[in-house]
């Protein structure tokens, strides 16, 4: 994703709240194709940025439930310009695959004109270079359900059945005071709207805390949906939201139960292996001229402490439930190390 | 001390590295009064605002030595304007003693037109209304050595002649690295300026680490002027420059010895009874806008820990020597208590 007001340049309104827009592309791809886009091997093409949490989320679902093969990934670079998501890493700074320097160019394809931020993750029809959707949330659920019949051999079930209601309402809460809150902290167009958001975020995160001191995981036995989505947000907060959007009560590292539970996923193969945290600090610092005006790109925290021990296996628990962790990832989908060797 | 630049509205030079101007009123007020300003009991007023570590220095000194009632102290707001530190929390804006609503008018009282920053610490010359000086660093020393006659009984020596040369040295590298190398950090015109001071600061912090590990103060067995100097820069570290100026290795909470170090000193009268967390967040949050446009304060972090025992009493060390602690700050000194009881 990007935020709302990204396309203009601004993220601050004077005096106000921050407000996502949440009107995303609602189409979907679905096993059956009811809305024209039928799941098929090969046939799209999953738009990231490692740096953006939200994109983030479906990069390790993808990586869990191994979908690598039939769901190519196109990766943009950690900053975009007022318009568009740009896809800067690649040899010409153009997508080897869709064939175009901006992501806002698949948007365009379909809906000319297209007045909304462009955003990632995004869905891309390949043989016709239009974008599918970018609603984030019903991706992730829809590579867990509609895209079943590609799973690996030993993917486990993210969105069980007999817990999608605790999933959904659990992820409800997360999203609106802590995924979401961290943006509404660091967006505050005034010290009022600054002060609930903090307040409501530090709340959720003693919640949180309550509910994962004797569980190992958000939901049920094993890891769902739910835990994919408070990882994403947590794997940022001391790198970006503690400092820069003033989320600073405590680091995650001064919480002991989210920060342990935080390693523990962030060790389980197919979440610490899609962190980019260089690309995630020089996301937010360089983009967000409203907060950070001088876009210096701070050197800390030091980082080596998530391989950490965690001894939340003491929980019981079992990460795969009867399936099995996701081999390594590709080699062209490989973090380098020097990535998160950082801030010592 | 105010920055350098402030009187003319910027602290960041684009590209720079961050310059203090070193240029201050040396003129010395001394116990023979060589240069027309002898020590005198009620004759002088130190000029000061809680929030800014250079003056914290000399309300500290002046505390540790019971110099209260021989040298009163106006106190500046958190905030100053373009031009000046001013007497807003006084009623109707005036320094009652003084009779100026600016810092800057006793500034102009002795030299019209002066170009350089309005800076705290100050001595003003009662009678006269004019400034004597704001070297800051030679305030807190002739407190020491010129005001010998008036210190209260019991009083320690934070300068003692043995131990001068030691305590210049270690001073000069915390002065350095430390207490201007945060402003370095936060003030950096550019990522190559910011690196250098990030990494010169937690080289030094770690020096001082090591130092610190086996021997409760910075030089010989009791406090001196060089812990009075290291203090307000960590007690400020926190709350102000990990987040504010980007010095993000690791918390102050997070460096063990450091920590502890900092806590022995704050719950030594004299210490963390003249520091109000409150003042000092706003001061910077508010007056930098080259680093913080929105001019929002963060509620974090946490400040309650502040007051948990440290431990170092094992390492010996006694922080008055044969002298005593001070008595309790003057009523009208007195920091009120929810002005640190911060960001739970």
């Amino acid at each position: 994703m990007t935020e709302e007001n990204s396309t203009r340049g601004a993220y601050i309104g004077k005096g106000k709240g921050f407000t996502r827009d949440s009107h995303y592309i609602e189409t979907r791809i679905t096993a059956d194709g009811r809305d024209g886009y039928p799941v098929e091997p090969g046939r799209y093409r999953l738009v990231v940025a490692r740096a953006c949490p939200w994109a983030n989320r479906s990069i390790i679902v993808r990586r869990l439930l191994g979908l690598e093969d039939v769901l190519s990934m196109g990766i943009c670079g950690p900053t975009h310009d007022a318009r568009s998501w740009t896809f800067d890493l690649d040899p010409g700074g153009v997508d080897p695959v869709l064939k175009i320097p901006r992501l806002r160019d698949a948007f365009l394809a379909r809906f000319p004109g297209y007045p909304r931020g462009i955003t990632v993750p995004a869905l891309v029809d390949i043989p016709t270079g239009q974008v599918v959707t970018n609603d984030y949330s019903q991706i992730t659920l829809d590579l867990s359900t509609e895209w079943k019949q590609y799973h690996r051999e030993g993917a486990p079930d993210l969105y069980p059945t007999d817990l999608r209601a605790e999933i959904d309402e659990v992820a409800e809460l997360v999203f609106r005071d802590v995924n979401n809150g961290v943006y509404r902290c660091g967006f505050a167009g005034s010290q009022e709207s600054y002060d609930e958001a903090y307040d409501r975020l530090f709340a959720r995160l003693d919640w949180l805390t309550e509910r994962l001191a004797s569980q190992r995981y958000l939901v049920g036995e094993t890891i769902t949906e739910a835990d994919v989505r408070l990882f994403t947000t947590l794997v940022r907060f001391d790198p970006v939201y503690h400092g820069h959007f003033k989320c600073n009560r405590r680091k995650l590292t001064e919480m002991h139960v989210l920060w342990d539970y935080a390693r523990d996923l962030f060790q389980t193969p197919g979440f610490g292996d899609t962190i980019d945290f260089a690309q995630i600090k020089e996301h937010y610092y360089v983009v967000h001229t409203d907060v950070n005006p001088t876009q210096i790109v701070p050197k800390g925290p030091d980082l080596a402490n998530w391989l950490e021990p965690h001894g939340r296996e003491l929980l019981g628990g079992k990460p795969f439930g009867d399936g099995t962790p996701p081999p390594p990832p590709r080699p062209e989908e490989v973090v380098p190390v020097e990535h998160w060797a950082l801030g010592g």
